[in-house]
């Protein structure tokens, strides 16, 4: 499997995006994404699990429940999440399916949305529907395009989905199959990182491979808890959370047999990694990535569950910030997880290339590490921690980031 | 019951404090608070709820297990939270006991001791132990002092177990029962508020009354419920906060009957929610004080859960920053509190005066409320919000604050 940085969900063959201004929020950037399949896709889709989901969530649970084989079209629009919008939210995010379905072709049902932004407002169904229109011409006239062309239209689709996102999320892998290369396209958009999952977190998937539903499904699920989940709270996410995977079958090759579905399912959750990655490393205001290990948990539900009340602990992000080895507040996060541990059996190690250059804790007493050392390894951009709970042999990892001075200005300012 | 803003732990009879710079961290202030009863008390405490519990935690708990009946003496030091600092730590915490015992002249099992401060540092227990030795001469010589003096010498003590707190945190409570009038003192520390209870919360609260410890513990318990833990999640707390409760007797008046009992734990209930209050108003970087109701809930656990993932959402706590009516975060954060409910049956109240001043959200659709009305709301110093789940009848009410850019300066510096 190769990755290219450059690719998109237009590398796949078979699928074409475009972007437009809609101007639903933002006056001077696009912010709305159509992708279409030249043929039917089987469709599978990861959910928010927040008890208050967003229209279009609802609108996509019903669709896909009714059709998970012959989906054409996705549109995203950033600006406005259609979230706590009620009654005229759904009626809207139904709507938008019935113009996609228009304007491009398809009926009604085999149409998805997302949406992004801002929470209980109601999107502007009219300057939506002329995006809509305009979205649908551009699209039409770039079906001979060179496959340059077509990249770039994936990656202006990448940048319109983006809210507080500095930069767009965006890769392609070619993976080689006994019977011939197939590709997979993805782009995400993310940010907010105090809980990762409390910005809304989107991606789409795209891939020429032929795979049957219940397969799509399987792969996607095991993709997203070994990628997304990993900068993600079970159960804590945001109205809007999706994660979505097309999969037309332009590319001849079919997914049919277990050995190629194991190459399949590591290249997609691959991929995944890398944008969740992404996703982690262009968190607002982050200025570093770090991976938390949690080793020697009795189950692995228990080290995920501690390595991620590490990785949103605002006094350990706050100190990942200002670049001071506080490894205090890491226990002390680790403690308040809810999973029974003796402190005084703890190991605690941290490292750049290697998670265990140096430790800071053995046996809940800290060593005689010399202050300089830590603090040059909590200075980097990137940088690994690994805290041994000493009760058994699960592990997991976690990838979080820091929580600057700049979180809180875009975060208390983001409406104004 | 009449409270009395300017009373403290020293305005029970019976009790005297005092403070000294120990210079355990601070150069320029008092650090170190002692506080001594002239006779035994029953006592009894709650403490922290986390895994990694520091030092002192463990010290106290076992020295409560073998005497809650005649306790003398408690010494609280800042600056440093002897957390986790291993077998050391708990070794500085047994010697801490024993130099107050000498120095104030009882045995070593009447003592206790609360640290707040950095983690992962050994006390330095020279500096400790010739503080202990200052403070104890001055308590003596202190004596036969004025209440002024000595209700100023209690304040001192609230001043010195400051850590990033901008003001002490002390009151009184003058209770009026059928065998006379007894005085509840109370003091605190806190501070960090993203998770209140990520930042040690350290009371210590007196009264001349005579209570037995079993019946002090019930009180105890139930005061803190309605209290402390308004303002932080059960189970998610630091790894020293404590709340201790002493009871000498000084009075006269003893606690032995049912009708005193309802009055007296009424009046400590009311204290230490005003001493809660006080730590969230004066939470780090704090500019609003919010009440959060949830109410409609099927269970008063359901209810808690929902209002306190509320009251420490980041980005709900941020809007409040701004001064942005964002009501859709808070739907957001009580969607994700893992409780059950239909969205389209929630409603949403704000008010300064009243919790349901105007409506925002009726049944999960956004009134047509005008943006100037909820925004002259959001920008006032207090305002509550009531949440309406639409399942049943049960209610819970917490207090948080916003969050504000000052938390993450003071946060990410916090060593440095």
């Amino acid at each position: 499997m190769n990755f290219s940085p450059d690719g998109t969900v237009t590398t796949p063959q078979g699928f074409r995006a475009t972007a437009v201004s809609a101007y639903i929020k933002y006056p001077d950037r696009p912010d709305l994404a159509l992708v279409v399949s030249d043929m039917d896709c089987s469709a599978t889709a990861v959910f928010t699990k927040n008890q208050v989901v967003a229209a279009p969530v609802v609108v996509d649970r019903a669709t896909l429940k009714a059709n998970n084989s012959h989906i054409r079209a996705v549109l995203i629009n950033s600006g406005n999440a259609n979230a706590s919008t009620g009654q005229p939210g759904l009626e809207n995010a139904r709507h938008t399916q019935a113009l996609v379905a228009t304007a491009v072709g398809c009926a009604a049902d085999e149409v998805l949305v997302m949406s992004t932004g801002v929470i209980g407002v109601q999107l502007p169904m009219d300057r939506l529907q002329a995006g809509i229109a305009a979205a649908a011409n551009r699209l039409e006239s770039a079906t001979a395009v060179s496959p340059e062309a077509k990249e770039a239209a994936g990656l202006s689709a990448a940048k319109a989905i983006m809210t507080t996102d500095t930069r767009p999320k965006h890769l392609a892998a070619l993976v080689e199959l006994p019977g011939g290369v197939v590709t997979i396209g993805g782009m995400a958009k993310g940010a907010g990182m105090i809980h990762p999952n409390m910005a809304t977190m989107l991606s789409l998937i795209t891939t020429d491979a032929a795979i049957a539903p219940d397969v799509l499904a399987d792969m996607l699920k095991t993709a997203v808890n070994h990628s997304f989940n990993r900068i993600s709270i079970d159960g804590d996410t945001s109205t809007n959370d999706t994660v979505l995977l097309l999969a037309n079958g332009a590319s001849g090759v079919a997914i049919d047999n277990h050995d190629s579905a194991v190459v399949f399912a590591e290249a997609l959750t691959a991929l995944c990694a890398e944008l969740a990655r992404m996703i982690v490393k262009d968190g607002e205001g982050a200025t570093k990535f770090v991976e938390i290990v949690v080793s020697g948990a009795e189950t692995a539900v228990d080290a995920h569950t501690v390595a991620n009340t590490i990785a949103t602990s605002p006094l350990v992000k706050t100190a990942f910030a200002g670049s001071d080895a506080n490894w205090g507040r890491i226990l002390a996060a680790a403690g308040r997880a809810g999973v029974a541990f003796d402190q005084y059996q703890t190991n605690l190690w941290v490292g750049v290339q290697h998670t265990d250059e140096l430790q800071l804790v053995h046996q809940g007493t800290p060593t005689h590490y010399a202050e300089s050392d830590a603090a040059a390894i909590f200075a980097q951009p990137e940088f690994m921690i690994r805290l041994d709970l000493g009760r058994g042999s699960a592990r997991d990892t976690v990838w979080t980031c820091d929580l600057s001075h700049d979180y809180v200005a875009i975060n208390a300012d983001y409406r104004t």
